[in-house]
């Protein structure tokens, strides 16, 4: 054995489509593909064929046409770099069709290099002092209004008792909405709101931005007063996500946003599973909550699809915390009852438009929210699992 | 109209599935869910309505069940960010099955905010000295291989006269072989190799990694005498490359590699068409290659969708410089002659196993590689478009 390689192993866990014959063809596909990238019979003897070469541990059917392949990889092969796990696991072979990842399995060694959410559950509830009910988000929009009706809107919106207050993630640094004064204007909404309810509201701002402006926005938001940030992994790369965790100085949590990411989940067959992306990688890569679209909203996610997700924010993870599932998408409070039963009380619920439709009496409609999602807590189906 | 609004819009066309009454609703569902993300009854009168919210400017049928529709966006809702602009194309809308952005129409006035490639097709013939032929690319692979050997490899791939020799894109910083040694072996060798043949072959180090590592590994790659960069814009982001491409100490050209990115050509209903994006994307954010899979190799490219990406490559893009098409994934030099006929000379060939398997005359492999290569482009069907 190569003296720079443990012997650890990661697990990749894929569904891959055709008869077994098939399957076990594109196993072995997988193994070459993402590693050394050469026929099988091009690779040398030695630590190369038996150690960086992926491996099949095992594969068994699932359904008619669907087999299950457990392919463990060398954690050396990683760097111990968050880019080139992903790439291990999904490089080259995210090019052929009719293979999806379904889980990841991390062995402690590898987990260790990934620091996590900095926050996590617990982080969150200590911050908005909410011990064990639901958590309430919304987001500031349309895109368009300026930076006062921004802060506005906020203000609003935190006098009606909501926890958590996000930009929209299509508001970044808009000539009709610059990010600095945006910021400014929507913190101070929120804090003024606060000193008013005597709550404990933050304010989320979006540093989905060029690479070279991310930690600049995040900085400017702290400084004036925000309280947590918003980022779209797909658009800056999962990478940026876990470095603005890693930051001892921003040290604020983190909410992820599926943004450009539905490619990965639109088809069965190919791409990843809705858990593993949204929920295994979002905690990998140091998110604190994971936003998602919601089942029976505007999206197409099925209810089990989301049960699987928040099952995986707080699933076996060696030290990586627990994240909030952030359940989205064209919600309304009539909802909160049934989406009880899935998240139980360890959710962010998060609606937008939903609450807009109440424009005339907002904060009255933020109120009914928050009544609701306690309320949805308190029959047995939905006690903190 | 509000003064932050030029009046300028971008277009993006978007293939939808179903009837007509299905890509109508389709098609005005983007224009809500990437800009204003609110109901339409929601959606305030004035400029957010007239021009932040995204506008049908035609739909049309194209087959049975598939309808082409061109949007159009103000260019201010991108903040001229290329991750804005990615998020208003396909932010959200990502996540809903069945359309598919078929192609991208840019404005000068936002093409202006992108510099694009540095280099592009007469900067690469520039600096390999080679001003009509294809030029050949090999890779370093398999990974696990030592410092020492990858620059052997190297060596042997220079002499036989490959023009540019990278790194595979899974090589990073593995304890087996760290990147800063790896590029200065191999960087020497390749110039060794060159002394000895009076040629311009370049090596390309890869420096996809982690964000706050891509810059020191560039520095690091130039210093030590590397002439190009790979870089996988889907784990690092692609606004990293855009980045890259116009730092000016860095100045090198780069190929950029489809890693983590088939999800979005796998299934024809959904996702980006590959010219979108392996040609317009890569070259609004500064590749001046972009490597794909050959049609016919080991992945499921057909020849009409490299034969777009090749199109696209050198389409019209305002300022934005053609980059070189780069087929590569299980490709042989019996291949060359027809795709000659797809790809012209203005084409870069990448062959990595299919020399290996060569490997007891490895250079003279090369040296056939490089005649095939020159004789592909003396035929009438292969000239330069």
């Amino acid at each position: 054995l190569n003296p720079a390689l443990s012997g650890e192993r990661f697990v990749v866990v894929y569904h891959l489509r055709g008869t077994r014959e098939e399957a076990t063809a594109k196993a072995e596909d997988i193994c070459l593909e993402d590693t050394v990238e050469l026929p099988l019979d091009l690779v040398p003897d030695g630590p190369i064929r038996s150690e960086i070469l992926g491996r099949v541990e095992n594969i068994r059917p699932i359904s008619g046409d669907v087999f299950e392949a457990r392919i463990s990889f060398a954690v050396e092969t990683t760097a111990h770099e968050l880019t080139q796990l992903l790439n291990i696991a999904f490089g080259n072979i995210s090019l052929k069709p009719g293979l999806r990842i379904e889980r990841f399995e991390f062995p402690d060694n590898l987990l260790e290099s990934f620091p996590g959410p900095r926050f996590g559950r617990d982080g969150w509830r200590k911050m908005l002092g909410a011990a064990l009910r639901p958590l309430l988000c919304s987001a500031i929009k349309p895109m368009g209004m300026s930076a006062h009706e921004c802060a506005d809107l906020a203000g609003r919106l935190a006098l009606g008792g909501i926890d958590i207050i996000k930009d929209d993630h299509g508001l970044t640094d808009q000539p009709f909405c610059r990010f600095e004064e945006r910021v400014g204007r929507c913190a101070e909404a929120i804090q003024k709101a606060n000193a008013e309810t005597g709550m404990k509201c933050v304010y989320m701002a979006n540093v989905t931005a060029p690479q070279d402006e991310v930690f600049h926005r995040a900085r400017v938001a702290k400084n004036a007063g925000a309280g947590a940030l918003l980022i779209s992994p797909g658009l800056t790369g999962y990478d940026m996500m876990r470095l603005l965790a890693e930051d001892d100085d921003i040290d604020m949590p983190i909410m992820c946003h599926p943004a450009f990411q539905g490619s990965f989940v639109t088809h069965p067959e190919n791409g990843i599973s809705h858990h593993a992306l949204f929920a295994q990688l979002a905690r990998l890569a140091g998110a604190d909550a994971t936003i998602f679209p919601n089942y029976g909203g505007r999206f197409s996610f099925t209810r089990e699809e989301c049960a699987k997700i928040a099952l995986e924010t707080q699933g076996p993870m060696g030290h990586i915390k627990p994240i909030f599932p952030t359940p989205a998408g064209g919600m309304t409070l009539q909802r909160i009852a049934d989406m009880a039963r899935v998240y139980s009380g360890e959710v962010i619920y998060l609606i937008g438009g939903g609450l807009q439709r109440h424009e005339t009496d907002l904060i009255e409609a933020c109120r009914d929210f928050r009544r609701m999602a306690e309320r949805s807590i308190m029959n047995d189906d939905a006690r903190r699992p």
